[in-house]
């Protein structure tokens, strides 16, 4: 093989990886397999902690550990040989020693994670991160901008209302802490239980494996819960808003960008 | 009865059938029979599944039966007789193939459904598709146009939002799994377990059949209701915002539709 | 005492009755009043209820009867009398008949309801309208009038919404009663007890009396719980838009409003 | 030490205490450092009501009582000596007396509450107070005006949504004390025991420790969990229309500002 026809091949397989290289629009058939290697990598994991479903597929499920993980260490190698093809990255050693590189190559060795025992699932979920990577690539990549923008621009209000909820949470707490620990006090014998508590019904999650019993307490709960509803609308008005303003800005970006690049053309 | 007569009356009976033809707004008193129909319909094929309510009326059933099923053959034979009044229709085959016509023809067989027994009854509830296509009708056409509209137009934020929540749904079931399933391996034993709980969690339902003990796991469910909250405000801030856009596009549509009206005139 | 002198006391009367008659903001003095004492009586409505309370305070409860009733029958009279001061009203006994001063009357029945039993309490409820009438006056009749448009605004919108939810929740029904019926007959044995679990899924109360126990149910379940979510985002979202539009709306009539008065001066 | 650098010294600690002074952006060290000892001194006042943290410990909350103590005490006075650096403030005794001290200096002593007992950990929440305080500092103080300005100005919007709240809340009590009570008198009794299922219901908050189990309960409670969903759904639309108007104008000040300055340059 001459070293053009490499060089060409290099570049081929760098595009298929990176579909940002040739300014592509979307996910490239190589990135699709990857995806969806990943995906069901993750299932795969899931999976393995059930023993329903475990029992007397042991073998199966270490056969795919060495596929996925051939796969994903085919795959590291194949950026590693490629890096260099992109720009912005100056040579090899820079490219493997940047935190994506390391991440990838921390992929790699938790897809062989069946042999770290229990501990390696955490590790696999590690796989989710590059999920992430992927969706930054393409249409993907605008509607995440969007959405990052939009709570980053939002991110002092967000804060004052999460201050607020802390607040809540504390104050709901401590009352029901002084009016139903004395009664109950498995459940709310302490600031902390009472937490558990407060969590639950200022999120309207609602568990009921704990509920005050007394009449204050229930007063005190019910003020708990409407106040809980009113914080929710709190930041669901500010990203209401906040994305009603970034959509506005990412279209106006694309209405103007067509006509920067007329400009570059004259 | 001469052609002519016969041609009157099957225009009469297709604009009865569907409005669009005239141009008319909102439903015919035929459309509105045949919706209170299939409403009626529905509830006798809910009410069905009720021991309490069928025993000793049972031949009520298969009455209403026999009745529902003649009215949905009769207007789907109507249909198919009036299929060439529609100018987007090639032929009557045409039409009797089209996915509109079998699913019509499927409703018909479905109402009849008594006798195909308890399997039946998924099948009857296809009938709530013919709902649907009379929800396209008139008015509420614009509106359901404009909630599909505002849906579509933000695919990818929502998509991603899905992503962020499906991620999220991952991590606290695997968080979960680790530190509560020693303590409770019937209800957290693994991650497909965990998910039961994290996803009553995250959509704030919170049944309280299976909730974390420990400390640790309370802390962790803790920040899985509290994010679940801000997963759910996503979604409601980019549809607030695509349904502000959406019916102002609409308004905007509608303003122009009698210019380009007025300018066909002259 | 003369004719006119009674003229001008009754016109005084009208005023602080009614206060739109004199063009000014807000509620009169003797509004408050007749408000104070409607939320007292429906809070003495609701604690009349309450054997722990009641017991032993019967004779109070009598007394403060006949007090919310006198003064009711006060304000009837007073409002009978003043009527012919509105111009819009053509006679005393036009009044009389008109849907508001039978609901008047019905108060003052109702507020000496203690004679009807406990079918009583239920008509008490009545004198909520009145408060409701009440917050038709000043600014909240702006407030109100603004919450009314944005909601009627989008009826379509949210019919269409309205139908979606209730195709979801006669889908998930059935969905949970073929699943989950054979194994809790009590709970999922027909689609319509299973609708009691579906409603509380749906609207992420989550009550946790009856939930699916099976595998299948479980994933079902999930997705009916997300999908809640998403349903529950649709009309928050169109509100959230049409209130945007409803204040956007107010702001402008008020700004113009001004203007076309001076016009009228000049 | 002489007077002029007594007076440079305090003024440096003045604008070291209160940014505003210098017209500084954001928190001092200062602030910082005082921040932190207040979020460690409530923790440390959560964690104080835990019997299985406290015990064997006691000596250690002590001597952090009387170090958080002092801290504030040191402040305090430290406050009190540069309060006349600010020109608003008339002299130290109108300071002393102003509710700002008076709150500090409740702070004081509530930090030495470890002698008050258990009634002392509510008072020791006052410090929350000095949080809210610190927030209006810097970019917080812009963003907690955003909200707080979003929430005013829709003030009568909220509160009709809140009466229609309260009108359902007390409809559905009624209706399930009716129907319920005589099958459950412990938890439907009364409209008031009615109240506490009717408020974990509209909010969807949803315990589970009473809900109804007759077929009518079933259906009205089935209707008010899906009215407390759109109830919920009006003050969070409310909210998300008046964030956006009140970022909008924020931005408008932000951008006239500059130019005023300019002007007051010329």
């Amino acid at each position: 093989m001459t070293a053009s026809s490499r060089h060409a091949m290099r570049h081929k397989l760098a595009i298929q990886l990176d579909p940002e290289l040739s300014r592509q629009d979307g996910l490239t058939l190589l990135n699709m397999f990857i995806a969806l290697v990943i995906v069901v990598g993750i299932v795969l994991a899931v999976l393995q902690t059930e023993p329903m479903v475990v029992t007397g597929n042991e073998h199966w499920f270490r056969y795919s550990e060495l596929i996925f993980g051939s796969i994903f260490l085919l795959e590291y190698l194949a950026r590693v040989w490629t890096s260099v093809e992109n720009e912005k990255v100056k040579s090899r050693w820079h490219y493997i020693f940047s935190f994506v590189a390391i991440a990838d190559l921390l992929a790699v060795t938790v897809a062989f994670s069946v042999y770290l025992g229990n501990g390696g699932i955490l590790l696999r979920l590690l796989l989710l991160i590059r999920v992430l990577r992927l969706a930054r690539l393409g249409r993907f990549s605008m509607a995440m901008d969007c959405i990052i923008e939009a709570v980053r621009s939002r991110g002092y209000e967000l804060l004052v209302s999460a201050i607020f909820a802390a607040a809540l949470l504390l104050m709901s707490s401590t009352l029901l802490y002084l009016v139903e620990g004395p009664h109950q006090p498995e459940a709310f014998g302490s600031i902390l239980r009472s937490a558990w508590w407060a969590v639950a019904t200022l999120t309207t999650v609602g568990y009921g494996d704990v509920y005050p019993v007394t009449a204050l307490g229930r007063v005190l709960a019910g003020f708990t819960a409407i106040t809980g509803v009113c914080i929710i609308a709190m930041p669901t008005g500010i990203l209401a808003s906040a994305f009603s303003d970034a959509i506005q800005v990412a279209k106006e970006r694309h209405r103007k960008l067509p006509k920067i690049l007329e400009r570059d053309k004259d």
